[in-house]
């Protein structure tokens, strides 16, 4: 738009719900913030050109591709964005950075630690910037919590507890989508939900040291469904399928620092469409936040004059709050897309000028070995030691 | 975008914190739901040149005009916006009906109710497509509600109360901006906020019969600044000039259908950003709204079972609640904007298809008759009858 | 019990829902305070004897009597505690005080102004210790509140705003019980409802100067029913009577001290079982307070760091609130009953200084002629002035 | 009180904050409910003369005993209420058992599982009636939840998650108060707070299978005082002693029904007061609770219409919830200490009657058995089962 500012041309790869999400953030970033680079919607990528072509029209998209491996040779793309199923993240994403392109790729990383490991050396040996997407943290209540958590004002944290309760596939009828398929997704609620509150967790207290924990399945099978690609649907055979998945996912972690973590992630937790919370208690201080409320940051302080102490509920929309001064007048809320937006003034920046933003790929290793850790630690029934998986 | 797709090419008056809202809204609408024409930003028109094409260029304007009869006069423009302070919409407005334009009008409608009925009689002798800017009512939740009480499920309504608490003038020293200048803005809270807790009492509840009430100026003098055109700023004077607008405005009402309101707008009530609530009680249900979580809305149902009756908390953000398709899956929620996107939805819809949607000129004068009234009563002490001031 | 202690032989007229709280209240005092005189329950008064017998025996009264004339002149009674319905509270009181007894009595005072002035005017002139029962102040939250604001932590006040929403009696078919006799209660939402609305906000924020307001009756008739002495109870006959006592109760006020205020109650707000909230804005901060979550004082101060402003939330049931440390450790809330426990013990402390506690007939007087001037609002339309009721 | 009931007089051993709570619920059981036999506050227990006597006098207690067999050994004592730290509990209970009196204990019931075990040996070889009292299960709300789950309202049982928070020592120089000594009280939180959240998910969901966690101490030593009975207290030497118990308990468990739960109990929590939570997902439906809002039950029903589903907040206070028909009219909140006064009700019925009220000392040793599986696991960190602890 300036004259002056470079562009950035993006080259996404898949066009669904997360698709959505960050064409989105592309499109209205600028309009908000002022980023370092200009996006350029240049290119999408899918498998099934009519619906490509239609959501290249719908999201704004230059062109399409309907292979990845020709949108990573194209010359005019400078950055691939990730956002198709897991199981092909770690190919698409070492392959554009063996093709210089900068990565963006939407969590979990890949399938495994392992996956994630290569992705991770792969940008590094070719010196691209890389971003994984764990929006949440850019909630300006989030990054309130971590500014407060930075400056001591919690002091040494004792307790994080982090919940990630949804409910759309309690119905046993809900069929065997792609996120049911252990091949395509790796994980269930683990890898989709439990991956967002570790970032959390990570972002706000630290490095975990053990954990363990249960992955748990409660509906054993689900009707097939011819296409099982959409997020929802109902079934249109009477043929079941076996749910390679976990349902659930709970376990308890030590973090490097002393604190102690408890974290569940759900798909059955009736009444909570997108219940992300977390609640942190340290030494001097507390919060308490959740996602469908995201605005707001509830802060306790222990120095607080004694009789009129209590949490305080923050409208983190004032101008003083983390990115909230680039939208609206206090107490004019935002949603759950200005997370994408606010994350990516941070990739644009990074790739701007050289650096590799957080969190990047070396978080996606470490938030995937909690992830392995867990599963083994289901398999086992014995703690797990992260340093262990990350050697 | 699409090829077949007609164009409304749009010329915006103003540039401050509605043009930014009503900028996003025409740029964002379109990746979110289809209208049925394809908005335009065509021109934006403001008096200072420099601040002007800084603006144009960060919104994504094609071009800019520094008088706005200039705008009015070109023939690449449909629809006229107007969303510069209060004391101008009318000549604007009229003028751009006498044009042949389309009228968009930030709320509220004009400085008087005088002036509010000429405007109605302009679009409405030119036969052009005119809107009022009440976003609230855009709300999915509102909506939702709007719904409910449509359907009978609420019953005969009783009660209304609405508050729009604010606080961001409370410091004496917060200086005489254009929104406390009486000849600009005509009112203080009473035309900024309550105007609000009227449209939403009017689309829920229906029309008022009479209403008794105060305008209160609890501050009476503030410093001058030189440019009091910002929302906010210090004094940078010792000069110090009368507030001839209102910090607070209370009143009571009677609805034609026997329902009763109380109302309070106010500028002094510290903590509340942006309180806008609302609550409506009636003879099957009751409902509760607050915009600082917007997304959800309260509902009480009195044939629920006895022993489990108590307000529903719904998250509003589910398909089957409106406009909440268009954006994310359920629990994901969305913000202060896209009141504004969804408004701006049925005004392209309306001008497609050649019906004025709601709210228009016709709500902007019932409002203004509303407002009016309270103003009269507040300096007589008397009950105001609406119908009155109509005639 | 105490040996050394002076006893105060109790004489209660009346028996049921406030006959049930008195009594409990005067039984459960010393187990949790340490009033200067130990209240014994020495008789208790109605007219049907078989009921007032159970009565006597369940809530641990020494003896009974059917005529409140006889229990005056009992010389085993030092004060007389009238919990009968509104219409018998002057005879009594007046009775009783004559005769020398210190007099409790229940809210709202008497059914008119001049009465509750007679009733002043009898205590005053026989000397004896006077109360009236406005419970709700003595809950350890708005103690809290009003410790503040004597405080100037909340500076000037300019706004209250009171609601008192109730659900009772909205079934149509809900019987003409007393409380809906005007001949008996005076009044309905009005005198039962708003009269705690007022004694919290003379008790927050000051005296009143002027109100206007509506009083309300939605259901005009409703069925008769052979007794009519019950809170509860459904239509037996096909016979309807005239509601002469308003359903809702509406009203807003100028204050002495410059605040505005807007009152509302009603028994029409469905979902609302005991809805009594308070809120305050001053210059300095703001309260938040509502009885169905009692223990909790909402609490906002600007001067609280920016970024961290918002409501605390705070659990008034710490030793350094008001009462709480009477009881159990914080965050072991207490209930409704203990407003009355709080409130009896300045009664029984009042009685043995030989003070008169607060609030006392004085706030009772000033009570009815906030009532009384809603009232004669409501049936003139115009804006009434206390003072000229209290003249 | 009534001539033909039968008493029942009670001996209570201590007379700190439980022993408060005790006596009160006795004392004011018969003012709301009609117990089968009247309780009689016979004698109370302690060691040190002065305090006791006392406090018998302030809680209206008949008589007092210095020594707990001289109490047993009273032909005038129907039932010993045992109050004192958790080290005294097996000894007394099983004398009393032996001495033929009934037992009432406050949990948890013993140091360990094994002296629980003799406990319940004890009371069942003397054929008394016995009773561990688990006040939480009576807050009328819980008592809701558990009839839904019941009538099978929830459906099968997917998660629950129990926290109990609370902050009182978290100051370094709080002192090594008795709760604090491992010797005398067996564990910290959890056996003091997790005890509660274990008997809440046996009450809702049902019997724990197995369990794996941790006990964390983060202050490891505290200052030495005096006198360390009391709750409270801060260091009056520099003397310090090590911290055997924990400050926090963090466990997940599978239940025999295939259900998963997280549990967290910690005096570690800044900001929680006395925190108290529980949440259970089932397969229809989800409930919520806060002991802090004690009053409420949040409840979600999958099967509520579409668009209208959101958790109901109900409070809990109206004539059909259980036990609340026996206090106040409907949004008429009650407090912690009702909780002792529903239980006590069915104490005082299962003696009348000769069955053992639930929770009992069978409750309290499959409660103990949890607790101690825990343990082990904190130290072993292996899972442990719990049928393997019952053999």
């Amino acid at each position: 738009m300036a004259d002056v500012k470079k562009e950035l041309r993006i080259g996404m790869v898949g066009y669904k719900f997360m698709g959505k999400a960050h064409s989105h953030a592309f499109r209205d970033v600028s309009f908000y913030f002022d980023p370092k680079v200009e996006p350029v919607l240049q290119a999408i990528c899918g498998r099934q050109e009519e619906d490509l072509k239609q959501a290249a029209e719908k999201m704004g998209w230059n062109s399409y591709e309907t292979d990845w491996r020709k949108l990573i040779e194209r010359d005019d793309i400078d950055l691939i964005d990730i956002v198709t199923p897991n199981n092909s993240h770690a190919e698409i994403a070492i392959a554009a950075a063996k093709a210089g392109k900068h990565v963006f790729c939407e969590k979990p990383l890949a399938l495994t630690l392992e996956q994630s490991k290569e992705m991770l050396k792969a940008v590094q040996e070719n010196g691209v910037i890389h971003m994984i997407n764990h929006n949440y943290r850019f909630s300006p209540a989030i990054q309130m919590a971590k500014k407060l958590i930075d400056e001591g004002r919690l002091g040494k944290i004792y307790h994080v507890r982090a919940l990630y309760l949804q409910d759309w596939i309690m119905d046993p009828q809900f069929p065997l989508v792609w996120r049911l398929n252990k091949d395509i997704s790796g994980s269930g609620s683990h890898g989709d939900l439990a991956a967002h509150s570790i970032d959390l967790a990570r972002f706000l207290v630290g490095e975990f040291e053990e954990v363990t924990g249960i992955l748990e399945t409660f509906i054993k099978e689900r009707p097939i469904v011819e296409s099982s690609s959409g997020l929802s649907g109902s079934a249109s055979t009477d043929k079941f399928g076996k749910v390679e998945v976990d349902d659930a996912s709970v376990f308890i972690a030590r973090f490097e620092n002393g604190a102690i973590g408890t974290f569940e992630a759900t798909r059955f937790a009736g009444g909570n469409r997108n219940g992300n919370r977390i609640e942190i208690n340290g030494e001097k201080g507390s919060i308490r936040w959740d996602m469908e409320n995201m605005n707001n940051l509830e802060v306790y302080f222990h120095d607080d004059e004694p009789g009129l102490q209590g949490f305080r509920t923050i409208n983190c929309t004032e101008e003083l709050h983390p990115y909230a001064g680039a939208y609206w007048p206090a107490g004019h809320i935002i949603g759950y897309e200005h997370t994408f937006i606010n994350l990516v003034t941070e990739l644009l920046n990074g790739v701007a000028e050289g650096y590799n933003p957080l969190p990047n790929f070396e978080d996606g290793v470490r938030n995937a070995a909690v992830l392995e850790a867990v599963e083994q630690s289901s398999q086992t029934k014995q703690w797990v030691r992260i340093a262990d998986l990350l050697e």
